[in-house]
């Protein structure tokens, strides 16, 4: 198990900023191998604070990018056929378990409902996972934690958590950094001057206040990062601002030109 | 067949506090192999009961948590390809029939319908499990009994059992436990002083009464044991109450600054 | 095929208690070897009353739960992936076909509209069951007869039998016996004295006044046994009924009320 | 291929009582190989029909009954895989073009509408059947013609054959035979005496008449030989045509009062 | 690839009279390789000018009749499994693009949308097929054309080609002949007499003419060489229109005594 | 490696005239090795920029024309069945990340939502791709480049990509050339002159006028380049024009009327 244990270790430090005592809060909650869920809007580095915590518990991590189409095999594992009959294949839910890793659901809420009912037995005081079609009760490792992401963003009727998973779980809000320190992850991420980072931030918060105003979200800290990039390899600002943050989330020519208009004034 | 058996028996007793009555009228459901509906709120306990009283009539339990995609093959057996050809593994109804054990059927409304007209048989006077794909007819072990549970909240025009299924169980009614069980429970299960745990119960009550007036469910036990873990932990009460009790049940504002005045008030 | 007519032989005769001419027309169609369609409401004793005429014929009885996700394949065969290629398995129709037993599609209502034309060669002037799939045309043995049951309670638009199949079958209806014969039935099949039977077949009668009225079915015989089994397993007879009778049924407050009530009234 | 036709070929010749010019029709539609389209209620005796002229015509007949989860596989064919790799296996419409068979395609209504396209190059100047997966084009046997059967009364917004499948079919409408007519069938099917026999096609007669006005279909030819032979059998004509004629086709209390009534008028 | 080429060449010429400039067309069309789509009513003679073409053209010719069923690994190809392991089975399109064929998609708008993006490549400067599963990218040979067909009239809002996939193809209308044309059509095909056809032609126009009207289409020219192949078999004319004009059309009382009307007149 | 990564290089240059400054825009972003998003309307030259791009960056090209019913594994790779048992073979979105090729996922609009998830942990810091089903991470190769196209014109409730994938792309707006351009991209891919290239885009600027006017999409380039082949080929021009620009695109008489008046107009 050690190998497969150490594909999933974290070397390096993953830069994360913190906004407030989320970290002690997950430290306590992972001490007490409680599950948790992580909310937030797109791109607000959830996933990121995942992989520094992981680091930063000398966990491995095991990360499934949920979605509709996985069904409870692609999470627990599956038989495949093999030159001497079937073999059985756990699946990275199970392989988590075993080893003692932080197994992290990103974007829960897209799995079908009842996928994630699989998970149930790993998140109460049983914390085992029965692997039905092997015939196997896979006690979990006393290392094991279950983390989720969930953005309550697309909360619908017909795409939300049910209550008995919600109620397995404690929950940390997440947003996008203050100004300041996004303006801050901006610059260590790409090299820029803090002058035109914090410029971008400034589209950034105009395009958040646009939201549920003809956005359905706003530009994430990703993007305003992108247009950081582009700067920095000699685009004109208002050329980079308009392919990194402009153009990628909307068509709707009125809100093109609210933004455009923003980026003209700040970068003209 | 002992060796499976095993695999599925209780060693230390579950710790559970009755409520009333109902570890004996189980028993006498038992006595007469009777198959038994356990209905009640998420996370109020009941599993933990079945579980109670597999460990107490000494029973094999084996649990299978229901989901839309469960298929009745996932609970009475397929065919896997084999080095020799196909060969026949039990499903976990299967299992239990063979075995005498206590087959535990969690959240059994999850199921489509029709997937459970597959216990039918098993129910009635036949006491048989026809495995049609085999051409074997498993009649059941004297010791099998069959357990469902049902979260009657979920029930909607879409999702219920059917009447020819209903009609085949005795029902015993959960609840959450009244405030000083609950209370002593949360002191056992986390080791939290009496009164921390007197307040924990007190806001999970305040959010019972929210249930139909904005929230779709209370705040379970389970979470309430999940703040004094966070509290045990060192975790500030109110910062432990937030993350365990409300932060993962809603997303609604107000409903959240009345929960979050409600830990104030009891907490400050 | 002796062996496995065998294992599909009734050995012992199952107790059934006429209700008026039904085993008389019964073996009239068995002796064209006419199809017949059983109906009537939940637990009324359709199935014992099968198993009883299968008995009394001397026929083998193969009985098939139908079920939304049954295919054609389920019921007629398939093939299996074996070490020498591929190897056919007879399914439970074709089966019954083959050796001569009574076949018993049991709720084929809740089958798909269109499984169950495959039944329909065999009950014509044909009595063949084409296997299209092996290429084979299975002519009937003289003793086989096809008999479903169908709970007229159920029928909807969106599930209720083609007439093109209903015109196929005779048809027999079948309801809850009368008050003596059901107390006559509780006693024998459970010891219990024949004033609790009396009192418990009346709350079976109250509450099938109320079907339509709040409740969708009324209380089953076999509900009624399960209260006689409590009671003769030492539980109060108003804690039994409630277990057994009312909690299954229903969650409604109201309806609740109503029943236990009558259940007060007639034990205290 | 000449034991493969033997198997489908009708040794003795099926009872058929023409009803008008329908028998010269289909033969002229047969010599020119036209592929011909049975119109008819349920029961009205198309299949008869098919099967009488295929023991007139002397060609082997296959009769595969639709259904909505018939693939084109189910009729084309499909691979196996066998000891030795993978085997093809004809479907039935391939059996029948390569032997020169009539291929009766019984509801085929009941199949996916695109199901059907995979016989539209049998049934034009092309006469050849595209086998995709195993790369051969089948020419169909001179001898081979395509048959259809259809119920107007089925006939949906969902369900109807398209366009260009019914122009290329000839068609035949087909009725329950006239009063006489009928009465002379059930008599030589069932040897009772012409006055019964006329009864139950006056009874016959009454229930066609309340199609459209509460019943979806009137009683078949088929149930009323079902109540001559239960009356065969000794059972009361008026418990005979309950069981036969009323009970299988409504559960509607008025309309079985108003059958009920006639029954008894007619046999008191 | 010689001979899987000549199993789909055309070596008698198919009969077809030409419109107008139609042949002219489709040969400029064809010397630039440029995709086709043939657009038409039922039974007017599309799949004829594509085979008469082929012919002139003296290019292989591979038809697919396209469902909704239909995958793209239908067209495409797949991985069968074999005594040494799987095998790669080439589709249809692939065979066509190997070989130099004309790949003819009839009826195109049947298949599912997103099926139709595989041709995609096919149909521009690339002239590629990607076989992704199989990690080759099949270059089409010099001679290799694709034609889709298409029936305006079934267009709707749940089935109609993409505008990327209809940007990608020239169009040519098609429409039933002419008056003089169809009969001479049907004199040729049927060897009836020219007054017999031109009546005949007649009763296609009045129908046609009612399009929209209560008939969803009209008389299709393959109808009208039914029913003169009917009466070439000696049946009357009257009953030979009804058999081949009206009955396969509508079941539809007003409809049918409309067009019998017309019969009637021209053939008394 | 190498010899995949040669199958995918494009050796000639193919043609591309700029619209504007998207190719520097388009090096900046790939230099940063940013996920990039083209979005513009059918046939407006997204693909060919794309392979243009590919040749001037030396990178090799996989283009992935995405549909409803590619799964992931359609993306990501299988396991086969092989004579030895199942060999893994990798998907195109694999190979492209192992091979440091672009991979241009055309359309990806008609792929379900969640299929599209697969290529998050590809388009942000981690520059991974998990095979959950393998259970291997591979990291992405240094010069990988994910690039996706999208017609905005398409995008509806139904099918839009969600804001966390959008959120990880920068966008580059296509339309079609302006009419000088245009023209000389006709007579370029052509040998047309420049006269009649001129009046065909005249007719293209038309139809495109027309958009949300009763047509859902203007005429594209490569119509007008079809126009001018048929030319080319010795059509007359009015009839080249019909055939390729008007009759694919629409079937109202109004449009029709209104662009064949424009065609006759300019070529009479």
């Amino acid at each position: 198990m050690t190998e497969i244990s150490e594909q999933y270790r974290i070397e390096q430090e993953p830069f994360y900023h913190p906004q407030g005592d989320e970290i002690a809060l997950y430290q306590a909650a992972y001490q007490a191998r409680m599950p948790v869920m992580i909310k937030g809007p797109t791109g607000c580095g959830k996933s990121r604070f995942i992989e520094h915590m992981a680091w930063r518990l000398k966990r491995p991590l095991i990360t499934v990018a949920c979605n509709e189409d996985m069904t409870a095999s692609d999470l627990v594992g599956r038989y495949l056929l093999d030159a001497d009959g079937t073999r059985w294949l756990d699946g990275p839910l199970t392989v988590a378990a075993r080893i003692g890793a932080i197994c992290y659901l990103d974007e829960v809420v897209e799995a079908r409902q009842d996928t994630t009912v699989v998970i149930h037995p790993l998140t109460d005081h049983r914390r085992t996972l029965p692997l039905d079609k092997k015939g196997e009760v896979v006690a979990a490792h006393p290392d094991f934690q279950l983390v989720i992401s969930y953005n309550p963003g697309y909360q619908s009727l017909m795409k939300d958590l049910k209550q008995s998973t919600k109620q397995r779980f404690s929950a940390l809000d997440f947003d996008y950094a203050p100004e300041s320190v996004e303006a801050e992850i901006i610059c260590r991420e790409t090299g820029i001057d803090a002058d035109t980072a914090s410029k971008l931030v400034k589209i950034g918060h105009a395009a958040r206040n646009l939201k549920g105003h003809g956005l359905d979200e706003g530009i994430s800290t990703r993007l305003l990062v992108y247009g950081a990039q582009l700067i920095g390899q000699g685009v004109e600002p208002i050329a980079a601002c308009r392919m990194a943050l402009v153009r990628p989330i909307t068509d709707d020519g009125d809100i093109r030109a609210t933004l455009d208009h923003a980026i003209d004034s700040l970068f003209a």
